[in-house]
């Protein structure tokens, strides 16, 4: 049910509109998440989770910066820049990629085993690539819009840090500080995008591919979400090669907190 | 004569290959740099040298996103990122593309005519959108091997800012700003950059592709002067549309200091 706009519609439409699409299609309504927050995954569910997700934040600078390559404007590239050091860090700050490997340290898995991404799921990796390449391939103005999830982050990082602290005792204050510091970044991120592409889509082919970007975006988190549930959950058919909790390999340890 | 190894030499063999590159075919050897720097050209030949050269400048930071949007390495990108820094500037520095368009001010050249690169060479362009298409679809290594022609430049811009400074009275310390600036930026890159292609390009097929991607850089840069010479000084034929000192087009001004 993909919104079509048929004439050009006012910024606070399209807002309105691209706001819909987050409360029909983000992921903080797919099952797995309402399983994870609400404290009933086990250990293994949750270590299958955080190498996975680590597939999404690895990735998330490349993606930056195939947009900055395609920009001509310099003053959007100054802006869009720090993106790339919020994940991958400047200076003394190790950035956002190095705090999630702080959390799969705290899941007990091998960083090298995380960072090889040998135990992904295809499946995440192929929704991850499918990003990276829509914004290699689609315009400037698709690929911001595409950044727009980040509207509806705060409300999943905060449930997520609540209820993963409240549920998990092998989850500490160490290993959300990923979403503790998303609280603040996204909301900033999420402005300067939302305010470019309210002023810069004002045709209804424009805006209908602004909501087309938001809608194919939500679908690269949703689908890497069904694959988790998929392999680790319900039926829980884990692909071959993909991490597998029944099994003790040793490049990663499932003994149970 | 493009330098072809036929087995994997050491990576001192390599840098000295590689320096013999620039030796051959580094833009300083291009006639139209002889005139520039020795004071022979006249106001209007700087003047369309500099918004052609503009052209090369802006599309840099876009040139440095395209590789380190194929960058895993994420202590790499955080290395390669402070060259966007440095032509897009971040903060209170304006950067290199601004320092480039106070010589074009300076050249009282329209400032909006400049960035709309309305006026440059097509062969400018082509040639700088090879470079960026390059980086695009090269490997990292060729891409960063692509970078090396920054081993060469300190001596082209000294001789730049002396030459410029002591013959033309259009020329003053203000203008001259990039390179003053690129005498410490460029030996810092080209100096990470060596590293990595003397650390990565251990193959024979490596350093055969390095070679070949410093060559090509050359040719990118002597490709522009070529262009330059040819429309401005030797035979002088203006291409229709391209910036024409012989026509006081109101966008610009060429009158003679």
């Amino acid at each position: 049910m993909t919104d079509v706009v048929h004439e050009a519609i006012s910024p606070d439409a399209l807002e309105s509109r691209l706001r819909a699409i987050g409360a029909a299609r983000y992921h903080d309504r797919h099952p797995f998440h309402r399983l994870l927050h609400g404290g009933r995954l086990n250990f293994a569910h949750v270590q299958a989770w955080a190498p996975n997700r680590y597939v999404y934040q690895a990735a998330i600078p490349r993606k930056d910066a195939a947009l900055i390559a395609r920009l001509d404007d310099r003053a959007l590239r100054r802006e869009w820049v720090h993106r790339i050091h919020d994940h991958d860090g400047t200076g003394e700050d190790d950035g956002g990629i190095e705090r999630w490997l702080k959390l799969t340290d705290g899941l007990r898995l091998d960083r090298a085993y995380v960072i090889s991404q040998q135990g992904a799921l295809p499946a995440t990796k192929f929704a991850v690539e499918a990003y990276v390449r829509f914004v290699h391939e689609h315009s400037p103005l698709e690929a911001i819009a595409s950044s727009l999830t980040e509207l509806f982050a705060p409300a999943i990082h905060a449930a997520r840090i609540a209820g993963m602290l409240a549920h998990y005792d092998f989850v500490s204050e160490d290993l959300v500080a990923y979403f503790r510091r998303r609280l603040d970044q996204a909301p900033r991120d999420a402005g300067v995008a939302l305010a470019y592409v309210r002023a810069n889509a004002r045709t209804a082919e424009a805006q209908n591919a602004v909501l087309r970007a938001l809608t194919f975006k939500t679908e690269v988190l949703w689908a890497q979400l069904d694959a988790l549930h998929f392999a680790y959950v319900d039926p829980g058919l884990v692909p071959p090669g993909a991490f597998d909790p029944a099994r003790q390999a040793s490049a990663y340890s499932t003994s149970a907190v």
